[in-house]
C-alpha cells in the first residue's frame, strides 16, 4: 500500500506530518512525500525521511499510489498522474470546486471530500472542519489583537488604568467558542450571540455574556437543542439588540457559515462603522463570501474607523498546528479504510462515513448532493 | 499658557490625547494640535477640537507656544519655529540623538528628555519608559503569537492534544514581567531569567519558572535587591543553563537594556538555531542594537528555522494605547512645571525630576551625562 502526500500550490498546510507518517508506516503503508510538501508548515523533507518516508517529484510520488493525500484540490496535471482506483483524500471544497467532480470521475479516481463528514460520534476524530475551525477561532483573536491599536487586558499602571477591550463573537460554534475562550484568556470583556438560544449556556460557561432577546430565551428550546424558530417580532428585536450592542464594541469576530451556501450577511457597513473608533472585525466566513458587507473580496479593508480582516485562508497563518490536526484527522480516516492484516486499502462503501464523503467511485459521481446517485451494493 | 502638540514624522504615537487635552485645558492651557497629529493613533482632529483644542499647521501651532510636546525629536524646521524659552518635552532619545542637544541649546529651547526620569516614587506617574515598556512586553507576545505557526495554549481536540508553546523571557524588568503575564494568559508554559536573583520571586508569582543557577540563588541578595556579583564560575554555569534551556523553547522574548549603552548580546546565532524548529524570537532591545546577534539591523529575519522579529519601534503597532499612557505621563510632568494659580509655566529647576531630565536651559547644555554642568542656583 502506497500513500502519496502532495504539496498544495497555495495552501501551506500538508496532509501528513512526520508524526503521522510514522503511524501510517505502522499500518503497513509506504509513504512518499512530494518534495517540499511540509516546508511551509515547518516540516522538512529530512524530518519525513527520518520517519521512513521517501520524497520526490509529484509524478514519481503519485506513481502506483493507492491513496493520495492533499490539503486542497489537486491541479489537472497531478490528477493525470494518479492511477485509476486511487483514493484521493482531502479538503476538496466540493461546493466551490464542483466542476472538478467530473474530472475526478473521468480520471477514475475515488475522491473523498473531508468537509462532508457526517457529524456522528465515530467520525469526531476525523472531523477536519471542527479541528480547523477550532484553530481558526484562536487565530482570529490573535490576529485581531495584533491588528488592534490598543491592548486587550485591563492594565493597572502608575499613569492610570487601561480599560480592557470589548470583544463580540457572532456565532458560537466550534470557531466561535474557541474565539470566546481565547479573547477571555487575553483579558478582554467578551460577549457573543448565536441563532441557537441553547448556545447561551456554552457562551456563559466560557465567561462570555450571551446577547439574545430575553423572551425567545424563556420560551425554551425546540427539537435537538435547536431554538424554536423566532417569530418575526423576535427576529427584529434580536437584530436591534445586536445593532445597539455593536456600538460599544472594539473587536468583532464573525463565524456564521451555512454548509453549501454563501455565508449570511450579519454586518452592514452601517453596523461596522457604528463600532468604537479604531476597532477590528475578523470575518471568518470570508472564504464563503463573508459575513460582512463591502470589501469586494479583499482580505483587509477599512470601513470608517474600523479595520476589517477577511482572510481567505486564516490557517495559512497557523500552518504547523493546522497541519498537525489535519494530518491526524486524515490518519484516522485512512485507518478506517485500511485492512491492517492485509496491509491494503479496503473501503467499506456501506460505511456511513464513507458514504458521507465519497464524491466519486469507479468513474461515476456518487454523492447525492452533487447529482450522483449512491451505488446499489 | 499655550501648549503645542506636534505630529511625528515616523512615530504614530502622539503626546496628547483628547482625554489629556481636556485636563490640560483645566490647568489653564490653550492647546494647539498640529493637523493630523493623532490620526495614526486613532484620534481625529475633530476629537481634539471637541475638547477645546485648536488644530493647524506646525508653524502656527508653534507660534507663541510655551510648551511643545513631541513623541520623538523634532526636525530642524520645527525647531526653528519654536520661540526662545519654549519647553520641549518628549522622548528625545538623547543617547542616539546626542548631536541635537547643541541645536536645542542654539535655538534657546529648554529640552526635557522623558527617558532620563529618575526612578523615584514621585516620578512614577510620569514614567514613560515604564508605561511604554509595559505595553511593549504585551505587544511582543501578541506579535510572537501572530507570527508563530502553532498555537500558544494546550488544546484538547477529538484528534488529540495540542501541546502548549514554551515561552522564555530574558530579562524580568517591566517589559519582561508583562511578557510573562501575557504569555501565561495565552496559555503558554512560561520561564524567564534575569541577572538579578531577586527577580525570581516576581517571575514565579506570575506563574513562570525562574531559570537561574541554584548556588547563586542560595547565596542570597546583595544591596538594594540586586544580586551579588556572580563569580566567573557561576556566570559560566548560568550561561550553560540558559543555552541548554533554549533548546526546548518555541518562543523567546529578549528585553535586556542598559541605559545609555548598546544592548548586551544575549543570544548567539548558534543559540537561536538550537531552538525548536518553527520558533520565534522577539528582540525588544532592537532600538539599541538588539540582544540577538546577526540580522544587520533588519526588523525581521530568519536564523535557521527560527524567525527573529527585531522591531525598531514595536509600539508603532499599538499606537492608541501607547499614546494614551504617554500622554498621561506628559500631563503629569506638565502639571509639575505649571503654576495652576497663575496659569503659566513655572519650572522649579531645583526639583530632582526636572534636574534629572533637563538637557538644555537658557542656551546651554546642562545635563551632566551629556557634557553639561548643572547650573548653579
Amino acid at each position: 500500500m502506497k500513500i502519496a502526500v502532495l504539496k498544495a500550490k497555495k495552501d501551506p498546510r500538508v496532509g501528513a506530518t512526520p508524526e503521522t507518517v510514522k503511524k501510517l508506516a505502522a499500518l503497513g503503508a509506504e509513504v512518499s512525500i512530494e518534495t517540499g510538501a511540509g516546508e511551509a508548515a515547518g516540516f522538512s523533507d529530512a524530518a519525513y525521511q527520518e520517519m521512513g518516508a521517501s520524497t520526490g517529484e509529484a509524478e514519481s510520488v503519485l506513481s502506483g499510489a493507492d491513496i493520495v493525500v492533499v490539503s486542497s484540490p489537486p491541479g489537472k496535471s497531478k490528477l493525470a498522474s494518479m492511477g485509476r482506483g486511487a483514493k484521493l483524500i482531502g479538503l476538496l471544497d466540493p461546493w466551490e470546486e464542483q466542476e472538478r467532480l467530473a474530472d475526478y470521475a473521468g480520471a477514475g479516481v475515488d475522491a473523498f471530500a473531508m468537509e462532508l463528514l457526517p457529524r456522528i460520534t465515530r467520525a469526531q476524530s476525523m472531523d477536519v472542519l471542527s479541528s480547523q475551525a477550532n484553530l481558526a477561532g484562536y487565530k482570529a483573536v490573535v490576529d485581531a489583537a495584533h491588528e488592534y491599536g490598543r491592548a486587550f487586558p485591563m492594565m493597572m499602571t502608575a499613569a492610570g488604568t487601561v480599560a480592557p477591550a470589548k470583544v463580540f463573537v457572532m456565532g458560537a460554534g466550534v470557531a466561535g467558542l474557541q474565539a470566546i475562550a481565547t479573547a477571555k484568556r487575553l483579558g478582554a470583556v467578551v460577549s457573543a450571540t448565536d441563532v441557537r438560544a441553547a448556545a447561551g449556556e456554552q457562551v456563559e460557561s466560557l465567561g462570555g455574556t450571551f446577547i439574545f432577546v430575553k423572551e425567545a430565551m424563556e420560551e425554551g428550546e425546540g427539537k435537538g437543542g435547536y431554538a424554536k424558530e423566532l417569530t418575526p417580532e423576535q427576529q427584529q428585536a434580536q437584530k436591534d439588540l445586536v445593532a445597539e450592542h455593536l456600538k460599544k464594541m472594539d473587536i468583532v469576530i464573525t463565524t456564521a457559515l451555512i454548509p453549501g451556501r454563501p455565508a449570511p450577511k450579519l454586518l452592514t457597513t452601517e453596523m461596522v462603522t457604528s463600532m468604537r473608533p479604531g476597532g477590528v472585525v475578523v470575518d471568518l466566513a470570508a472564504p464563503r463570501g463573508g459575513n460582512v458587507e463591502g470589501g469586494d473580496g479583499e482580505e483587509a479593508f477599512t470601513l470608517g474607523a474600523t479595520k476589517v480582516l477577511a482572510p481567505k485562508n486564516i490557517l495559512a497563518g497557523l500552518p504547523g498546528e493546522a497541519s498537525n490536526l489535519y494530518a491526524r484527522n486524515l490518519l484516522n480516516f485512512i485507518t478506517l479504510i485500511t485492512d491492517k492484516e492485509e496491509k491494503q486499502v479496503a473501503v467499506d462503501w456501506e460505511d456511513e462515513i464513507v458514504r458521507g464523503i465519497a464524491l466519486t467511485r469507479d468513474g461515476q459521481i456518487v454523492h447525492e448532493q452533487f447529482g450522483g446517485s449512491p451505488p446499489i451494493q
